[in-house]
């Protein structure tokens, strides 16, 4: 008789191949589908989507988790693969068939509303819709924080980053409000006794930036073997983490920001590929929620690539891909061009001092929310005196206001604090590898990541979801996730020596 | 109550996007993905595979098209979909489930000896994988003959061009060879009296000739908003009906070659695009069989694309792309490159008029493995001894001789004659075209394929399955499939008037 984790384990990996599948296919549509081809492709993912779901959701499966969890014999790793497969069951069957149903349709009607009330800046359109969608949010988080005897905030927490709770944000994120608008004044006065930023003058062309963005991403280590570099109008890292498949978006005015991107990108690939192969297919082989999964990208972005050791071995493969040169092509300012703090309205342009003040704004709206304290006709007057309380600049309208972002349109709330937390974790982990690797930074200048990502290979990527993400943080770092190493980062890197 | 039929069209619905996706994938496997994605790739899409075959072969498949069948309330078309529903399924089941699975293992071993095996022109090493793969090839037809009764070589006949018999062929294939011999003895002495063909001399660079494939295809009817055109070491068309993928391939020496094929492959995909709109996704939706699948290709390869009238368009463009110019460029040169006839090894690059030798050669060759009567080890003495009879010609080895085309070693046996059928299918077509539209040719010369497009898709291309192959045929020409229009257009083309 096969065993219920054996019986688990083949359904799982029939689901994994179902969601490769879907993947390859997404990323079809957002990069090579002709526009003719949305309605076969929607019918298509459907299908497979509904499959999917029947596998995950099947009648026997909650006998075959309890079965599997008491079962003798399992080791460390498939001990933790259960638990893994239980902890995606219980957030599938938290919530009725029927408010799934409602949510999926009032998410896609939101989003669809948002991509045009954005676009006109007109907030009132978007009341209706985001009403009826945080409603079933709600009422989703409701259900699942009386099945997981949580807070329905925590529950939606831990759907993005597994055991996160908003008393372990708070902690962190007022340690962050104690230090980072003293850090950010002082930065700016330092700034201003800086020289000037030169803009680096020239026209960009695309197979220029391409050429030495598919150099930079195999500096970093991204293996061409197992994944492509291609164009589409919103970037994103998608496939699977044998076919990894990286978009980006050339702007042939200012390459810089679309460089850090691809790196940025490629953290996240280098993550995925990293994850043990032995478990490929299995829940317990995948990436070990959005938090670890920024803290990847952030490190090998904001840690590494903005080093200025590694800027300045940027700036000779710079200068030789687009013909500069002059004082604006120079270490110095580039390494100020990559450094600059501003105080702005927009969270995906922010330099990583300001960036938490960001999220902690949305962390504060998106948790009231939930709470039922603040309404949707209330977002626009929220949003602009918290930004000009934490940021301190004021939206002129709401699309560069609280219509910046498509999360909330599209459902999506308990994820802005990840992003945080994995700058914190990128800067937390990358000073424990440069403590256990002492000559870190010189590879880095050398453009040579074998060691770097040899060591986060050992010590994050291989571990996949082996341990809960702050276990993970843990053993790596041999401390808890926390805003220590950032605030060092940032005092290390914008203030005066 | 749903009734049957509603359940099957539901089933069949989600086969087909599960179909669908397979072909998608498959596309991205010979064109875009990494070669380190492939394992990955093979698991999504074995697993997919085993979804749809379980689909097909549910438990309750039978009696749900037994009472379909007795519905009342049909119309013709769901008549004719429950159909080949049927014909799918009893395709399906006479097979018992472990010769399935042995031939795929058997297929997948000799196709990779195949590959080797060709190369190295050690057709010694192919006998084995050979022979087991034949004999289960020969189990599967004996068991569809019994299943059918029908002759085992005309139950795999019918599952590529379904009704299609031995009977029929040889009819067809005995009036060709009637003709052939002595009409391309006449053809190449008429040939010997015209000026030598002049190479047209020059470096064909690929964006050139993709910009002038695309603007041909667009010319033909190609619709890029539902389709693309990639490169691929072994050109084919994929995808489904509204998002047609072409590969092709280009050389840099001779663009003539490529041309023609982008051309053959344009009609692939402006047939599948004209199936009927309303049965998407339903069998009786789908093309009627690789004989009028093939006679859509050599439809506007062979009767448009290479007539005088389309090359005396196709001139001045093949000028503007190149540069080209001189008496090689002329339209008398141009149309003797595209109307040349040679006794030649290899089936692929064989002209219209000596092709039908190549397939009735494979014909006479696979019907007596069928039957037993040929062992793989006695199959390069046969195939020499055939070429010599027929064609004219005799292999100076294996590789060119009897190794050269991948079907046998895939355990495609019964395919080759549809290539033939399609090309006599085409002329048929074609001819019955040009009488109900006198001005067609002229619309050619002009480069104006709305009326053909028009007609075929009203005649062929929107009938899908409505009828069996010869009923299409006989439906949209007047008479039964034969080699009369075929003869004709070759003495018309290749023969002094």
């Amino acid at each position: 008789m096969t065993s219920a984790y054996k019986t688990l384990e083949a359904r799982f990996r029939q689901m994994s191949a179902i969601g490769g599948a879907l993947s390859m296919l997404g990323w079809d549509r957002s990069v090579m589908m002709p526009p003719g081809g949305g309605e076969v492709r929607a019918e298509q993912m459907a299908v497979l989507s509904v499959m999917l779901h029947e596998l995950q959701n099947a009648p026997d499966m909650a006998s075959l988790l309890d079965d599997a969890t008491v079962e003798n014999g399992l080791d460390g790793w498939q001990a933790a693969n259960v638990r893994e497969m239980r902890h995606g069951f219980k957030h599938a069957t938290a919530v009725p068939a029927d408010l799934v149903d409602k949510l999926s349709r009032a998410r896609a009607k939101s989003e669809m509303v948002w991509r045009t009330a954005r676009q006109d800046d007109d907030f009132k359109s978007l009341i209706a819709p985001m009403k009826e969608l945080l409603g079933l949010v709600r009422e989703s988080a409701n259900a699942k924080a009386a099945s997981f005897g949580v807070a329905p905030y925590d529950a939606l927490l831990d759907g993005f980053d597994p055991g996160r709770t908003m008393a372990q944000l708070d902690v962190i994120f007022d340690d962050l409000l104690g230090f980072l608008p003293g850090f950010i004044d002082a930065a700016l006065a330092h700034q201003e006794t800086l020289p000037n930023v030169l803009k680096l003058e020239g026209s960009f062309d695309v197979p220029a930036q391409e050429r030495l963005g598919r150099q930079i991403m195999e500096t970093l280590g991204f293996d061409f073997n197992h994944g492509r570099l291609d164009t589409s109008e919103h970037p994103f890292s998608g496939g699977v983490p044998d076919d990894s498949r990286i978009t980006t978006r050339y702007d042939t005015e200012d390459f810089t920001p679309g460089l850090m991107g691809l790196v940025h990108e490629t953290g996240h690939s280098i993550y995925e590929r990293g994850l043990p192969l032995d478990w490929r297919g299995q829940p317990v082989g995948r990436s070990r929620g959005m938090t670890l999964h920024e803290s990847q990208s952030l490190l090998y972005e904001m840690q590494a690539a903005r080093s200025p050791q590694f800027i300045a071995y940027l700036a000779p493969l710079l200068e030789g891909a687009y013909g500069g040169s002059g004082e604006a092509w120079e270490v110095t300012n580039l390494t100020r061009t990559y450094h600059r703090i501003e105080r702005s309205l927009i969270r995906v342009h922010a330099d990583e001092a300001t960036y938490p003040l960001h999220v902690i704004l949305r962390y504060r709206l998106e948790r009231a929310m939930i709470a039922g304290e603040l309404e949707v006709e209330d977002l626009p007057g929220a949003w602009n005196e918290a930004m000009a309380e934490l940021v301190g600049v004021t939206p002129v309208d709401d699309r560069d206001g609280c219509m910046q972002d498509i999360h909330w349109p599209s459902g999506a709330f308990g994820y802005f604090p990840t992003y945080t937390l994995g700058a914190l974790a990128a800067a937390q982990i990358f000073t424990t590898a440069r403590q256990a690797m002492p000559a870190l930074m010189d590879d880095i200048g050398n453009g040579d990541f074998k060691r770097l990502n040899g060591w986060l290979g050992e010590n994050i990527h291989s571990t996949g979801c082996r341990y809960s993400p702050d276990e993970t943080i843990n053993r790596a770092t041999g401390s808890l996730l926390g805003a220590a190493a950032f605030k060092a980062h940032l005092k290390d890197r914008y203030l005066p020596g």
